[in-house]
C-alpha cells in the first residue's frame, strides 16, 4: 500500500488531534516528524503515537527529503509563511484556517501554490461533517430544488478569553469565516452581497476589543438566494450549530448533536439533552473525515476538496460583514476583492 | 351571566369561523344579527347559528340599538370606513387586520376611536395560538433572559391568485405583516430600524406585480436585540411557521404543528408528517381563543389585548421593508412613522 | 340534502360532545331530541344546539317516528336494554363502549341487532383519531411489510375516583378495552392468546377494589405476529398514549399530541411541552370524526365502520387477560368466547 | 503515572477494538502482548499500537510475570477455561459475554474467581453507552420515582449467519442477554420470574436451527416493576436500541443513534435520518468507556462494575426465557437457578 509521509507543525490541541487521526484512523498515512517550539508536548506525542523525529524547528521538517506532506497548525499568523516555505519545498500542505487576516497575504501565497504546483488544502473541518455533508449532498442532487433561502445558527458555548479576542480579527474572521465558508458550500454559488447588523449583548469585553458578541448577518448569493446567518458569543445551553436551506422543491435541516439521546418526562415537562459544548467534540468525527480527504488526493494525485481559494473567500466575505456593520449598509463583495 | 350582543359584518371565510366561536364556543357572547352583501351565505349561517336578524347592510347592524360589539370580517379596503362608523355609532369593534394600508387613514381611525372611547382589537390572531403565546409567555417570564436574537421563519403553501397579489399591498404589508407582529410581541420592544433583501423565485407573476415572494428581513429593536425573518410564498411541504428567541440564559423555539405524529421507519430512511398546509387548519384554535379574548375584555371592561396602535405599527415595519428593499439600504422607522 | 333525523340519549360529558359535533360539525345530521334524567341539563343542551324536544324519558325518543338513529350516551349498565329497545323500535344506534361487561348480554343485543336489521355502532372513537387512523392505514397499504410486534403505551394521567372503579369492571375492561380494539384494529389480525402481569403500584384503592393499576398484557395474533400492551393508571406527565408496529419491511410509530411544540434550551437542558393530559382533548377530534362516520353510513345506507362484533371481541380479550393475570397464565381466547 | 500492563486474548473484531482503546484512548494502560492463533492478524495490530510480543498462544502471556490483567475476546467455548487459568495465574480479568452457556461452568468460573481473590469484569458494554447509563443514572437518582414499567426495544438490523445460529445458544442467550442484564441495570432490581411468547416471522433459517426470531418477553422485579422486552432478529431500517423506564414521578427514555440529524421537507412528508445499523459504530464509545472502567478499578483497586455474577444472572434469565417460551407459562427464575 502506498503511504504519504507527513510532518506535522505545531502540537497544540488541533494538531494533536490531527496527529492522532493521521497515526490511528489513516492507515495510508505515516507521521514521520512533529515540530513544536515546546518541545515537551511534541514529545510526548511522538512517543504516544510512535512518531520518530521530534524537534523544535519546523524548517526541519521541510528540509526533510521523505516528507512529502506537512500539515500545519501552529498559530494563525504563522500560517501563510510557513505555507510559503513548506511549499517552496515541494511539500503538499494542509493548513489550518486562516491562511491570513489579509487579502494580499493571502493572494501572495496562493501565487506561490500555483507556481510550486503542491497542493494546499485549508481546514474547513465542518465541510467533512456528517451532518453539513448530507445537506451539501441533498441540495446538490436536487433535493430541494433550487435554492432560494439559508438560514444558519452558530452560536459558541462561551466567549474566548480577552487576550484571544484581541488578536482574533473580530467575530466574522473569527467565528463566522465558518459559516461563510458553508454558506458558499451547501448553496454552490458565490456571495455577492453582504449586510451585517451587529450588537454587544453578551460581553462589554468586546466592545473593549472593538468587537462585536452577536450579529445578523444577510448574504445575498449569485444565484438569486438570500442567506441569514445569526451569531452568538455566547449560547449558555451548548454549542448551536443548526442550518436549513429551503428550495423550490422542499428544504432540508440539520440539528444539533447532544451528549446523549434521552428525555424525561415529569409533571414539570419534558427535558431532553443539550448540544454538546465544546467544538472538539461536536466536531470529532469531522477532521478525521476531512484528513483523510486530503491524504486521498494525495494518494490519488487529485484536487484537494478545499482548495487555497475557498480560505481567501472565506476572509473577503468577512472583511465585507466587518465593513457593512461599521457602515450599516450592504456591501458588495467586489468592493472588497 | 352577562352577555355581550355581537354583530358579525362579512360572513366570508374568517367571518364564518368567527360566527361559529362566537355562537358554540363562547357562552358569553349572543350574535343577534350579520351582514353580508352575499345575502345567501349570511342565511345559512344565520339559520346553522340561529342569529335572528340578516341584512344585506351593514348599516342596519350598527343602528341596531342591541348591538354592544361588531366584528368586522368584510375586504381590507372596507375595515377603516367601517370602524369609524362603528364605533361613531358607539359599538365596540374587533377588526380583521390590516385596518388599512395608509398609515394617514389608520390614524384617522384611531383619532375617532379615542374620541369616542369605545374599544378597538385588532384580529392578530396567531398572538393567541398556543405555541406562539408560550413563547411570549417565557420571554416575558425571563426564562431565557434578555432576549439577543429573534428568528421567524414564515412560509406559505403556495402563492395567492394574481388578482389578490395584485391588490395585497406586497409580501410585507399581507404575509410579513404577522410576523411583524409577533416579533414585537414576542421580543416586547419596539422596532427601530428595518432592512430587507427580496427578490422572485417562485413565480414571476411576483415581478408582474411589483412585488416579491422571497425575502429576509433584519429587524433592530429598541433593547439592542437583533431579528430576522424569513419568507417564501410558496413551500411545497406546508405552511412553515416557526420561531426562535435566543437569550441571555436560553433559547425557546416552536415548530410546526403537524397532520399527525406519525414515523414510518423503513429501508429508505425515517418519514414523518408534514406541516398543516392551510392556514385556517394551523391558526383554528388561535381564533376561538383571540374571540373569547375580545369578549372578556368587554365583559370586564379591560383594556383589549390587540389595540389598534398594534395595527398601526406593523403597517409601518411593512412600509419600511418595502423602502428597504427597494432603496437596498437599512431604514429607520421613525423615517416611516 | 338528505339529512338524519338523531336522538341523542344522555347528556352527560360524552352525551354533550357528541350533540355538539351532530348540531354543529355534521350538516346531514338534525338532533331532534334530546333525553336525560337530569332533565335541567339536556334542556340547556337543547337551547343552546337548537333541540326541539327534550325530555327525561329516552322512550319518548324510541317513540319518535321522526327519530331515525339514537346515540347510547347513557350509564353503562343501561346500555344493553336501550340498544336493544332502539332496535326493536327500528332506530340505527350508535353506542359508546361497552355494550355491557358480559359476552351473554352482548351476545343477546347483537342477536336483536341482527333479527331487526338496524345498524350498530360502537364508540370506538380512537379508531377515527388521525394518529391512529394514519397507523392503520400504512399497516394496511403494506408500508411495513407484515406486522411481526405491536407495542402500546397507554397510560392515564391519573385514577378516577375510588366509586367509579368500583363499578368498572377492573382495568383491562374500562381501560385497557380500547387498547385491545385498537390492537385488533391496526394489526389487521384476531387475537388468539393473551398473557397479562398486573401489580397494584399507583394506589392501594385498586387493590381494595379487587382491581389493578399497573400491567403489561402480551397478545399473540393468529396471523403470528406478538403484542404489548402496557398500561398504568397513573403517568404523572399526562395521558400518555403512544403505538408502535413493527413488521418485515419497516416500522410505524405515533407520538403523544402535546400542548405545544415548544422547547425550551438553558443550562439545565432542554424542556419541552408534555402530553395533553386528558381524554376529551386528547381526542377530540376522533369523536368529531366518528359521529360523521356514523351519520355518514346511514345516508350511504352502508356498514358501519365498528360494528357491534367489535365490541363483543374487545370484552372478550378483556375477560381473557382478567382471567390470565389471576391465574398467571397465558389464556386463549376461545376458553372464553 | 501508575500504569495496568495487559495482554489481549483474541485480536478479532471486538480484540482490536479493545486493542485500540487500551493503546491510544486509555494512558494508565499498556498492552505487553497479544495473542490469537491467527498470528498474522495480531501481528498487524501489534505492529500498529507498539505492542512489543505477538504469540499464537494464550499461555504465554498467561505466564508473562509483568502482564497485570488480561482481557478475553478469544471465541465464547473458550472464555470459562481461559478465564479460570488466568485467574489461577493471578491476572485479572476482562473477560466478553457470555462467560459460558451452562450455570454449572459459569459457577465452576465464579468460584475460581472467589478463591484466587482477582478481579473478573464481563463485557456488557451497553452498561456504559452514554444513553443507558444517564437513564440508569436518573432512576437511581430518584427522577422517575418508583420505576413501574420497563419497555427494551432490541431489534437486529439483519440475522446473523445460519453457522453462527447454530452455535449462539439461541437468541435468549445470544441477543436479548444484553436486554436482560439491562433490565437489571437500570430498575436496580432482581427479576422475579419470565414470559417469553415467540415465533419464527423472519426466516426459516431460525426454526431449522431451533431458534426464534420474533419474541416478546415479560419480566417481574422483585421491587414490584413489570418489564417487557421485544426482539427482532431483522429491523430493514437499521439496529434500534431503545429503552423506557416509567415511574410513580416520571417516565425516562432514549432514543436511537442517528448516521445524521437531517430532516428533509417535501411533497411527499418529511424524512429523516435512520438508526446506525452495526452495533459497533453504535456502542463505539461504550466499549472505550467500559474499558477505562475496568481499568480504573484495577488501578484504584476497586470493585469492578459488572462483576462475574451479573454474567451468571443474565444466562440465568435466558434460560427461563427459553423454557417459558418452549412450555408456553411464566417461569420463576428460582427454577432455574
Amino acid at each position: 500500500m502506498k503511504k504519504i509521509n507527513v510532518g506535522v507543525i505545531g502540537t497544540g490541541r488541533i494538531g494533536k488531534l490531527h496527529l492522532e487521526n493521521l497515526s490511528v484512523s489513516i492507515p495510508s498515512a505515516e507521521v514521520l516528524a512533529v515540530a513544536d517550539i515546546f518541545l515537551e508536548g511534541a514529545e510526548e506525542m511522538a512517543e504516544k503515537f510512535g512518531v520518530k523525529t521530534v524537534t523544535r524547528d519546523y524548517k526541519e521538517i521541510l528540509s526533510d527529503k521523505d516528507v512529502e506532506a506537512v500539515v500545519i497548525c501552529s498559530p494563525t499568523d504563522t500560517h501563510a509563511q510557513y505555507t510559503i516555505e513548506a511549499a517552496e519545498a515541494g511539500k503538499h500542505i494542509f493548513c489550518e484556517k486562516p491562511l491570513d487576516l489579509s487579502l494580499d497575504k493571502i493572494r501572495e501565497v496562493l501565487d506561490v501554490i500555483e507556481k510550486t504546483g503542491v497542493k494546499l488544502m485549508m481546514g474547513f473541518n465542518r465541510r467533512f461533517d456528517p451532518n453539513y455533508a448530507k445537506v451539501q449532498q441533498m441540495v446538490r442532487d436536487g433535493k430541494i430544488g433550487e435554492p432560494h433561502i439559508l438560514t444558519i445558527t452558530s452560536r459558541d458555548p462561551s466567549p474566548p478569553p480577552a487576550e484571544y479576542i484581541a488578536v482574533s480579527g473580530g467575530m466574522f474572521l473569527d467565528m463566522t469565516i465558518h459559516d461563510f465558508d458553508m454558506a458558499r458550500f451547501v448553496v454552490g454559488s458565490e456571495v455577492s452581497e453582504v449586510y451585517a447588523k451587529t450588537n454587544v449583548l453578551v460581553d462589554q469585553v468586546f466592545k473593549e476589543a472593538g468587537d462585536v458578541d452577536t450579529a445578523v448577518t444577510v448574504l445575498h448569493f449569485e444565484n438569486g438566494a438570500i442567506g441569514s446567518i445569526d451569531n452568538s458569543r455566547k449560547a449558555v445551553y451548548g454549542y448551536d450549530q443548526r442550518l436549513e436551506v429551503f428550495g423550490s422543491e422542499g428544504m432540508v435541516k440539520i440539528d444539533n448533536n447532544t451528549h446523549d439521546t434521552h428525555t424525561l418526562f415529569n409533571k414539570e415537562g419534558s427535558q431532553g439533552s443539550l448540544p454538546l459544548d465544546f467544538f472538539m467534540d461536536r466536531y470529532l468525527e469531522s477532521y478525521a473525515i476531512e484528513m483523510e480527504a486530503f491524504i486521498d488526493s494525495l494518494i490519488n494525485d487529485n484536487d484537494v476538496p478545499v482548495p487555497g481559494m475557498d480560505g481567501l473567500i472565506s476572509v473577503a466575505i468577512g472583511l465585507a460583514a466587518k465593513k457593512s456593520a461599521r457602515e450599516n449598509r450592504p456591501v458588495k463583495l467586489n468592493e472588497i476583492l
